[in-house]
């Protein structure tokens, strides 16, 4: 029942189930045992009803006047996630950005491998990267068969991301996580996420800009 | 009068004029001189209503029936985004992450320049990286000042990333990109930004698990 009504439940809603979660990851550890809606919405920056909203989609895990139990929600949400299992992240692209994504360990925490890391530079081919050896882009539709990858991550220039998004499409993986600046065509059935820094940095000029325009004077200047 | 209008737009149509010009970034290259609202909509996902719409806020940089002239509007959007000009650009965190977006060119590309990098851990504190030192985060009023930061970028644990967000906001920073897994409280006169990786990983994650409830195959098994 639950997951037939999970497939119906807006991204807007996954992101937010995603910050109660960080927010019960940090309270666990703390030892509390029952965190109100109210301190859930101040740690997400949502309001209260919108907390008991998002949660009564899936059941009810709290009670009125009480509040709900941590680690009991904590462990509800990872399951809703998915993330009370282990996924396989294929890499591809292992300069800077890429590297940076392998040595990430929060992703391994959260429950995501990277299990395969592709590059089409002749420099980079063959090299170690922890305790896996950088493939060439070629072998990915053979690597993806042997060690059945879930989510592609796409760390390359931007020139390259719509070939390679291709690639893995034909295949077979679902999941693409997108790093390059480029807006890449995926089929419906193949769920894409991008992640593009450069724009939230061009946000921030524009609002800055923005600001200086309606006469905020900086602050730098005031010292 | 642009300015003045321009303080009014939203969010989202910032984020559209950024895939604007990143497609006319590659077109400008190829030697196109001209570009349609059809052609824009499409290399960036959008109806050509909406490009026409978006780009009307602004003045009309284009003809009926002839399009738009692409280095002028290149230009445009450029000044319109603040990227006319460069932005100096703090980094809080010197760990992998950090160290991987201190190297990524395409920002300085863009007109952001990273000019100091903090850290308040002793094994990084005084490394260069780059022709830049790692420097004290005790220190990081006294850099702003003689350096005349515009943008801060948070790529510190989850735990330390409130307390540096304090930090800057105290030292005049007025706009702060966030890459800590954490929602940060800032004052309404700094325009906050997050890039949150995880997020999106775990909405992948959900993506998959709701297609897998759904019954549909992993095309991995296909094969």
């Amino acid at each position: 029942m639950v997951l037939d009504r999970m497939v119906r439940i807006s991204d807007s809603t996954v992101r937010r189930l995603s910050g109660y979660l960080r927010a019960l990851d940090e309270l666990d550890p703390q030892g509390a045992a029952i965190v109100s809606s109210q301190e859930l919405a101040e740690r997400t920056g949502v309001t209260s009803a919108q907390v008991r909203k998002d949660l009564s989609h899936f059941g009810s895990f709290g009670r009125r006047g009480f509040g709900y139990e941590v680690s009991g929600l904590r462990r509800e949400i990872r399951g809703i996630l998915g993330l009370s299992r282990r996924w396989s992240v294929a890499l591809v692209g292992a300069g800077n950005l890429g590297s940076a994504l392998f040595a990430y360990k929060e992703f391994r925490e959260r429950g995501f491998d990277v299990i395969a890391v592709f590059d089409n530079s002749p420099d980079r081919i063959g090299q170690h990267i922890g305790d896996l050896v950088i493939e060439p882009l070629a072998r990915f539709r053979e690597v993806c068969e042997e060690r059945s990858i879930d989510i592609g991550v796409i760390a390359t220039p931007a020139r390259a991301a719509q070939d390679v998004a291709d690639l893995l499409v034909e295949a077979g993986v679902r999941a693409v996580l997108n790093f390059a600046p480029r807006k890449l065509v995926v089929p419906r059935h193949v769920t894409l996420r991008d992640v593009n820094m450069e724009v939230e940095l061009e946000s921030l000029a524009f609002a800055l800009r923005a600001s200086e325009a309606r006469g905020g004077r900086r602050r730098v200047e005031e010292w």
